[in-house]
Parts: structure tokens; C-alpha cells; sequence
């Protein structure tokens, strides 16, 4: 019977051809993009995150989650911004943007609010640039090398600075201003 | 309706909060840790792989996914080598390794093969180092950085080791062995 290996790499697939070969194995190639982890958005993990947590808790609740995309790293760390914080910290950021001009970034914040009867994304987005050094002691997380666009000073410098303008007062806000409009509006909008 | 904020992250808990007391609302804090994409694993990943592709393809397929896992870099890239390494490349693998006396590092492959009766995961693993400098012209991804226990070279300075010890040899291995003794008989280790 012939079994085939799916994937995108030809030079996993020549690796492997070989063994099976040698085997006296009937090996073909399916060339295919594989669905892979680098797909899922930031919104499918809140999504996730957010139906596990209600599973668990059976409360009306939400759940928020965050990265930075920076360009010159093809958006990097992204996805996995707080892995890679924990992993390699500022200071592994800053050594990859060394002699990078380009040092745009940008910060996106996903809520998902879920209850007995419906789910809801929020979304928030902040623009701005990486510092070439760690720059004030407030806020957490990547704050000190993010200057939002329009300003001088990092979110770590400058906190009532985040507290206006930082993604995730956006997704809040809109968050609040749904539950102050009478979510039960729009029950119509249930999913599961 | 009091509703809740599902985070294991005091910063982020105390940013939304005071959003909601300014709007009259009633946050909670549920202080649990959510489920995190750096929660799965490399096999959950070729699972979810190899499932989406012999929906797709309706073959008997395997698929697999291999991560490299730096010591110093606390598993760094791990499951996301293949992003990571699009994103910063091995120089910037090396850049985050400047100074790091631990160069301990595994190589991780993990198969899963899929017919429509069975699904049966297979893995390898192989220890080694990093280097200090992109060593050799073979091989793909980080086999220029990597060199095997028990070995002087990096997997791109002599593909003929990594064609008899990589994680990946080991995992086909594996599963070229269960092929030829009849995964027939194994049925009975059946899976959806």
C-alpha cells in the first residue's frame, strides 16, 4: 500500500524518500501547506483560552490576550510574545533589532467576553516603534522598548501615556461600551 | 451582573479594573492560568496536522514537525521553530546564544501517521549543542548551528551523521518498523 507524507519541506521529504526506500516502502508526496500554529491568530487563542475558562468557571467572563508585532522581525514575537518574554526578555528583542532601521511595532490586544449565551471579540491596535534600549521601570511586559507613535516616551516612562492610548484600553473600551449598551440587545448574535 | 476577568496577570487585572469602575460596572478577578498556545505540544501540533490533512487528502499520510530546544533559552525556539526561524534566522539564534556557557540543545521530531482506521504518533529526539557560528552549507533549517553528542560537527558539515542519527532518522525509523511488521495487526490501537 502507498503512504503518503505531507508536507511543504522537500528536503524532509528527500530525507525520508530514502529510508523508505531502502525499506522497500511505496512512498509519495502530498505538497501541502499543513495547517500549522503560525496560522492561528491571536483571536483564535483568546477564543480558546476564553471557552476553556468558562468551561471551568461557568461565569459570565473574559479573557484578554496580547502581542507585539514588529516588522523588521516579520512580526515576531507575535503569537508567542509571552513565551518568547519569558524565554529571551527585552534584552534578547533588543539584541535582534540591533542596526535594524525599520523599528516599527505594534501592539494588538483580543478580549473575548463568553457567557451561558454568547461569545464576543473585541478587538484593540497601537502603533508605534522599539527603542534601541530599555527605557523606565512602570507598566510590564514589553513596555519599556515601545514608544507609541506620536509620543517620545516609552509605555514604561510614561504609564498615564498607556492608561490613554495602549491597545488594550481600546479593546476595554469597547468591551464596556458593549455592557453599558445592554449586551442583551444583541442575544440575536449568540454563537456557541 | 458581575462579570469576570479571567487572567493569572495582576498588571493587566488591575488596568481593566479601574477601566470598569470608572464605568460603573462590576469586574471579578478569576486568577487562573488559561489555556496558552505554549501549552501544547509538538505532538498536539502534528496531530491537529495530520487529522487536517487526511481530511483533506483522504489518504493513508503521515506528517511531521520537529523543533530544536535551546537549554539557555528555556526551550526557545521549541514549537515554533519554524516561525522563529523565518522571523530572526540562525543569526539571530546566535545573537540571543552570545555569552551563554549552557549550549545544550535537543532536536525533537515527532510523526503522526493517519489512515481512516488508525493514528499512531512516533517520536526522536537528538542531544547536542549550539555552535558559535553558522558551520557548514548541508542540510536545512538549524543543522548549520547544531552539532550532535559525541560529535565535532555541525549537522551541515557532514549530513552523512544526520542522515544516521537525527531525530528525525529515529522517528521514521520507528515508523518504518511498525509498517513492516504489519500495522495491521495493531487495530486494536485504534484511535478517532
Amino acid at each position: 500500500m502507498k503512504i503518503y507524507f505531507a508536507t511543504s519541506n522537500p528536503w524532509k521529504y528527500r530525507e525520508i524518500k530514502e529510508k523508505f526506500n531502502n525499506a522497500g516502502l511505496d512512498l509519495g508526496r502530498i505538497n501541502t501547506q499543513l495547517l500549522e500554529l503560525q496560522d492561528v491568530t491571536n483571536e483564535e487563542v483568546a477564543l480558546i483560552s476564553a471557552r476553556d475558562a468558562f468551561k471551568k468557571f461557568k461565569k459570565p467572563l473574559f479573557v484578554e490576550d496580547s502581542g507585539i508585532y514588529i516588522k523588521a522581525l516579520k512580526g515576531f514575537p507575535g503569537l508567542y510574545s509571552s513565551f518568547i518574554f519569558k524565554a529571551i526578555g527585552l534584552k534578547g528583542i533588543l539584541k535582534l533589532m540591533e542596526n535594524k532601521k525599520n523599528r516599527q511595532a505594534e501592539f494588538i490586544s483580543v478580549i473575548v467576553y463568553k457567557d451561558s449565551k454568547q461569545e464576543k471579540v473585541f478587538k484593540g491596535i497601537c502603533r508605534g516603534s522599539i527603542t534601541n534600549k530599555i527605557r523606565g521601570r512602570g507598566g510590564f511586559g514589553f513596555d519599556p522598548i515601545f514608544v507609541p507613535k506620536g509620543y517620545n516616551t516609552t509605555f514604561a516612562e510614561n504609564y498615564a501615556i498607556k492608561e490613554k492610548i495602549s491597545h488594550r484600553v481600546k479593546s476595554v473600551n469597547k468591551l464596556i461600551k458593549w455592557l453599558k449598551n445592554g449586551k442583551q440587545k444583541q442575544k440575536s448574535k449568540r454563537s456557541k
